[in-house]
């Protein structure tokens, strides 16, 4: 099973406490670390939990409320002290390209050449892609442009089944083709094997959702609709309803709402405001809603999709 | 006694450890507080540590490599949500003030009118200046343009002796003047009480110089001449010497050559390179050198400027 995890560096919401970091993410996928947004201090914070700074490839930003993005140019200044600053894409809102290029170029000029900035572009697109990932964004609903992200594993080729492919004397340069769905003809009779002789269906392609900052909006369970596991913001309880739509944000009651309309197996939730000092409330009121499990989300800790997705055992809801 | 102390926020060098923040100082003067420097994570660090954000007046930039600065946007922008963010001013090299301005406008429009960037002049000047305090920038020799900053108390009024007043019957609204000097004649009889009877010697000012980021200079020792107590970087030891020399940094020895050819009371290292985990080898090296008490900086570390200056006993060496 390939790796595919996200660390969590920050999940408090705009006013910094003790207890919680401004957002950021690390998603790892395979050797290579995406970032979702980088409020202030996420290197410290991937110091204290290990993410490796070499293996960034990408770092997405969903908005520009600076919880969100003000950890980006020390991020980059450090990157620019080390000896192989590798090429980083720093995907976010166009409105932010001019200044974070401004940024980049007085306080890290040694790695603005190994720094792409991109703007996301509106509606619902793929955004990135590596061999076995895609990432796409979509809009979310908050006070400003806001862009929420997919990390969708692309349709895994066939499993071979390599004691048999042995026994046969399947030549190794004829297996990619076997993998990707081939029969295969013995030369010594002319027998033919089968795909589904020799291969195994692959293990259903893995998806994680961030919803970070945005109203609960029907739009969203729609965009995202069937991830294994979803990030939703749940800034405040359902008795702040009111509060939540004045300033663009969710309650957990509504987060579990939009997440079991998307049928999610797993609803990990986060940003929370800094009037509650545990999670707990949080976490049990979006619970009683929700039919999968509840991750009420803290600085540190890893989900695994595939475990958290494990979770998913009996029928859920279609949206 | 005024309160005067310095609460150390950050004395890690530039790339972030776990061990050390960015450079970040705390300076109270009775109800006030100044910050000194302002790396990533400065709000966090405050918050830790109990610096009230409400009662920051200024804040003073020493130059503008980013673990120094990066973390005034967010600052900035934390008090913009406060509900009576007061005028601040931030003072920092000239060539910071176009893209500060930038950042605040884009990060925390809703404080940009309560803060006013000002570029520090070169030379040494006072920059800043309240009822009690003066503050003067001085040029500093690193490897873009970098200035220290001398906090220093004016010279206080004498000190009324309050029983013998009562005594006498002097009127509470003559006082101010004889506390300024003034002699006082007795109405009742015409007799003439001197200055000298009635009052004693105020304590001498006390005063608190930041070097930070500088190579070993002798016109840094001219500028901070008789300062109670002085921080100065010390990044290496001195079998680093050349390292130091070629990044414009300097070693425990030289920093405490120049605190001692200042004459000053104290000594207090910091800006450790992230080599040393512990400054136990760094302080021990200055205290060779320097005659009086080596102070090694650590994050929440609080230095009362009076009492640090008690510890100064014996003759020191003059500059």
């Amino acid at each position: 099973m390939d790796r595919f995890d996200v660390t969590i560096l920050g999940c408090g919401s705009a006013t910094p406490t003790l207890r919680h970091h401004p957002a950021a993410q690390a998603i790892n996928y395979r050797d290579r670390v995406m970032l979702v947004d980088c409020g202030e201090g996420t290197q410290l914070q991937m110091r204290r939990y290990s993410i490796p700074f070499s293996r960034i490839t990408d770092i997405f930003i969903s908005h520009l409320h600076g919880d969100h993005c003000l950890g980006l140019p020390g991020l980059l200044s450090t990157l620019s002290l080390q000896d192989h600053p590798g090429p980083v894409t720093v995907h976010m809102p166009a409105q932010g390209i001019d200044i974070f290029s401004r940024m980049i170029e007085f306080f890290s000029p040694g790695v603005a050449r190994n720094v792409e900035l991109k703007a996301i572009p509106d509606g619902i697109k793929v955004i990135a892609e590596t061999k076995g990932l895609e990432v796409v964004a979509f809009p979310l609903y908050h006070r400003m442009p806001c862009h929420g992200f997919i990390f969708r594993e692309k349709k895994r080729q066939r499993t071979l089944l390599g004691d048999k492919a042995d026994m046969l004397g399947i030549p190794h340069s004829l297996r990619p083709a076997i993998k990707g769905g081939a029969d295969w003809w013995r030369p010594s009779d002319g027998r033919i094997f089968t795909n589904a002789e020799l291969t195994t269906d692959p293990p259903a392609p893995m998806s994680y959702a961030y919803c970070s900052d945005t109203l609960a909006d029907e739009r969203v369970a729609k965009a995202i609709a069937g991830v294994d596991v979803v990030y939703h913001e749940a800034t405040y309880l359902d008795d702040m309803a009111n509060q939540a739509k004045e300033r663009g944000h969710s309650t957990a009651a509504q987060a579990a709402r939009i997440a079991a309309r998307a049928g999610a197996g797993s609803l990990v939730i986060g940003h929370y405001s800094k009037r509650y000092h545990q999670p707990d409330a949080l976490a049990a009121e979006a619970a009683k809603i929700f039919p999968g499990p509840v991750i009420a989300a803290d600085e540190g800790m890893v989900i695994e999709i595939f475990n958290a997705r494990r979770a998913r055992a009996q029928e859920l809801p279609t949206p």
